[in-house]
């Protein structure tokens, strides 16, 4: 690979040079406490909403049926929102002068955290709807945790999402149980998306040192407090759904340094990517 | 759409009047004789190669077999090495100061001259096959004709080509041979891939105002010319390999101002320069 240069980051020596040059007042805020892990977490957080909402949005004017196209278009206009949130608020924790269209459209692959989970293609309608509700799950869950966070910007995001991720839920649980309890068909394509997809779940409650930073200053629960709902609402409407619990299976990204929410994704991010960031990267700048 | 600025055309203007404001000397070369009409001509040529070419790079590790797998690599790359010297000329002769890779990665979907066939999605082995061979067989036609092009640059790049071509030829047909007369499923396959994809292949003998200028300067054979020859293989091979002729059916982009070969694409290109060009577009200037 060639040497890239870093175009996206502002020089902060150079700016805070700068200002002290001008009667040492530097012109970027004053960083937030905790800031690595604090903007690392937003970027967690606020990834995951926008890359699942980009795949979502692949199924526009594909959807299975009318109703369906729009449910889901609808449900990635949600997950975008709620990332503009997010990422604006980790612009503003960074304090390096960049913004949450910066941080969507300029950041390389290795710089994303989400979860492997939402960028795994969209596969067929029940793999994309498998997801999202292997995802929902522990969205709601969070978010509820969010609701109490000692942060009041964290709160605030979280009180308005949470009323959004809680509808989504309810839709993707209702339709694994139509479509596992359906026809022959319907049910083997559910049980087939559950098994491929399930292996990426784990990185959802692994907790690491940023994780562990963020529950202690009380902005966020740890993950993997988070786990033992999640596997309460899983098991219920897997039954509910007639399929069966994949039980306990080899999991992506939860040992070691691996894992979306550290950087370390698969393939398809990178094409994901080349195909959302497009007109920014080839238009830079450029505005509706 | 937003107003996007033009950022890969140098203002010749600007560097003319540059230029004489140092002295009456202009520092972009002459233009070429018939400039506008030979550079269309020729990005028609290298965006063709260009194209089919990255198509055959994506099935780089995903080939059926490791023979075919090394052999879709190699055709890839003899097609993008044309595309340079196609390319390198369409800029020298463009006299704007752009280079091949300029064309390649910064000009932007409806700058793209290439017929509709080549940027078609690779599907199965079949179709990539199927594609191959029914542009393989005008590739070779054309390419003898601008051997005896009256521009010696043209009729050397062609010279040097043919070679290659005339090998993905034989080696396109055999495969359309041996699989359309092998197993029902091959077969099947082929037939399939074959009506899919025959309705794209008027437009590589569709004459235009381009077309006509090329052939009055003896630069190219007309297009319409090479469909004679081109029946001819097509009829023979699909008679050896079982396979039923399509026959006179519908033609995209024949009629009319559409087509590849005037701008008009499919949804693909979008999606496959999105990726081709992310390095560039994310790098500027990234060299290895």
């Amino acid at each position: 690979m060639p040497s890239l240069p870093d175009m996206t980051t502002p020089n902060l020596a150079a700016l805070a040079g700068d200002a002290t040059a001008q009667g040492g007042h530097p012109a970027v805020p004053a960083p937030d406490a905790g800031q690595p892990e604090f903007t690392e977490w937003l970027q967690r957080v606020g990834d995951n909403c926008l890359i699942l909402g980009h795949r979502l949005s692949e199924w526009c004017g594909h959807g299975p049926a009318l109703e369906e196209d729009i449910a889901i278009a609808n449900q990635s206009l949600d997950l975008i929102g709620q990332c503009q949130l997010w990422l604006g608020l980790a612009a503003e924790v960074e304090g390096r002068g960049r913004s949450a269209d910066d941080l969507a459209y300029l950041r390389d692959v290795l710089a994303f955290r989400n979860v492997v989970l939402v960028e795994r293609p969209n596969g067929d309608f029940g793999q994309t709807l498998m997801r999202q509700f292997l995802f929902d799950a522990f969205h709601l869950e969070l978010l509820r945790g969010l609701e109490s966070s000692t942060d009041a910007r964290v709160a605030d995001i979280a009180s308005k999402a949470v009323k959004e991720v809680a509808y989504h839920l309810e839709r993707s649980a209702d339709l694994v149980i139509r479509l596992g309890d359906g026809t022959a068909d319907s049910h083997a394509r559910m049980q087939k998306a559950l098994d491929l997809l399930f292996p990426y779940t784990g990185e959802m409650f692994a907790d690491d040192a940023t994780d562990r930073a963020m529950a202690n200053a009380g902005i966020a629960p740890l993950p993997s407090t988070l786990k033992p709902a999640w596997d309460a609402v899983v098991a219920e409407v897997l039954t509910a759904a007639s399929l069966t619990h994949p039980g306990e299976v080899w999991q992506h990204g939860t040992t070691g340094t691996g894992g979306g929410k550290r950087g370390i994704h698969s393939e398809h991010l990178g094409y994901l990517l080349a195909e959302m960031q497009f007109l920014q990267r080839a238009y830079p700048g450029a505005t509706w």
